[in-house]
């Protein structure tokens, strides 16, 4: 991977607040981990709410943190003038989604002018460790930020 | 699309049961649409806290309802000893989540032994009518229930 | 699907001489078949040199054709000042890819300015009729053409 | 990345008798670099007959090592009795895809009883060091050899 730099010396508060208007984030009680350019962690405790009939974080809560995640971690390489905004990923679920805390780590691949290609690696944390539980590749756009 | 036939004539009542017991889709407001044999809808109404920082809906709970459409249409066509389970999928954005409902329709592409390939579509209900939102195609696993 | 409707009215023209600028299709024997605004089609006789080790059509080749049929799809609605590059895409694969003739067709799903969603599918063309053997789904990227 | 453990002491044999049964493997130039448990090379000289509309390696080419390298690297952990088969797969492309020799690197992410999830790094191998052009993911499934 290369090394990434910032672009922004505000990337962290953009991506905070950028973050705090997430609203889905307070809904499933997800919050932000270490931010540094071109990396963005995720964190989301489990919650029985949250959940497939298995018992097991549903695929799609899985997602919500992924996407975000290679999402932020696009858009802490970007100008203040700039929004990102997802086009497509795919994700591979790996191992059960079962634990009491789940940590999304978004990477980018490629920063590209137009497209960032980012992954996300989702760990469940468990006492005996961390374990990889699904990854996804997404594709985000570089786009100027709404007046 | 090769036509589909139902396995267990008890296919509603299993997809009924098992979609009662992922408490993800109370959190969120999701509902059961149509049901059958090889395909599935989901239906969500659009509550501001499913949101981006956009306020459209995150692409993780557009995922949600997507995968579980495209689940259960391949559940339908299990028997009744048998469990679904998500292995991958790739989403793609097609316009943004925007409209006071949405409608994910899931449907069976290719009802294998071992795995089954669904997609699903989604639409927003908007007044001027329906919009494909996005496109989810999954790989199923086709597992024996668990006693 | 929305119609679709080509800005250059000499989209065909492109399209052939990009294709017979893409020295692998002379390689593997592909042809171009219809070619209409916002669908492409690709035509792939059976070779026993195409193949994985079981004699069917490798799946590298099979995307050959699929992918060039996706990208040609968005194409014929550029104008004459525009190139088109693959972003990125995913194939499933339905069926074993064994006939005497294969038949891609590419479709545009979503015609946008930066980036095109276009998906293809893969059909092998037998004695008792045309099976569905790939579905792929494609990114494709909008570009001003190089001077 | 787990460590890999080979079912089979004969996998090198086996992933070799396989690929020189890919036909296409000889027609395009492809050769196998290392093997070892979990983990398979190709490796492809540019030849001007791989190529698309501008002269880069075309993206179904660089599919079909990255997806042979995949399920070489699944099948490496095998027994000698299983045969495996491509499902689907995912591919980025990262930068255009020039260089004199192209290296795909298969490693094996989740190996499962039934789907073994594996992922491939396609280089571009230049005068100036290796550049990453391309990452595929793919499910492989597992399947008893054909009598």
């Amino acid at each position: 991977m290369p090394d990434q730099t910032a672009a922004d010396p505000g990337f962290v508060e953009r991506v905070e607040a950028s973050f705090a208007a997430q609203s889905v984030m307070g809904l499933i009680g997800a919050k932000l981990g270490s931010i540094t350019a071109g990396r963005v962690e995720i964190l989301l405790p489990y919650r029985a709410d949250l959940c497939q009939q298995n018992g097991f974080l549903h695929a799609g809560i899985v997602t919500t943190i992924a996407d975000s995640a290679a999402g932020y971690a696009a858009f802490t390489l970007f100008t203040a003038d700039e929004a990102v905004l997802t086009s497509e990923f795919g994700l591979h679920l790996l191992s059960p989604a079962a634990g009491p805390r789940f940590r999304a780590v978004g990477k980018v691949l490629k920063p590209g002018r137009r497209l960032v290609i980012a992954e996300t690696e989702v760990f469940a944390e468990r006492a005996e460790g961390q374990v990889l539980i699904a990854k996804l590749i997404a594709t985000l756009v570089r786009l100027p930020k709404q007046a």
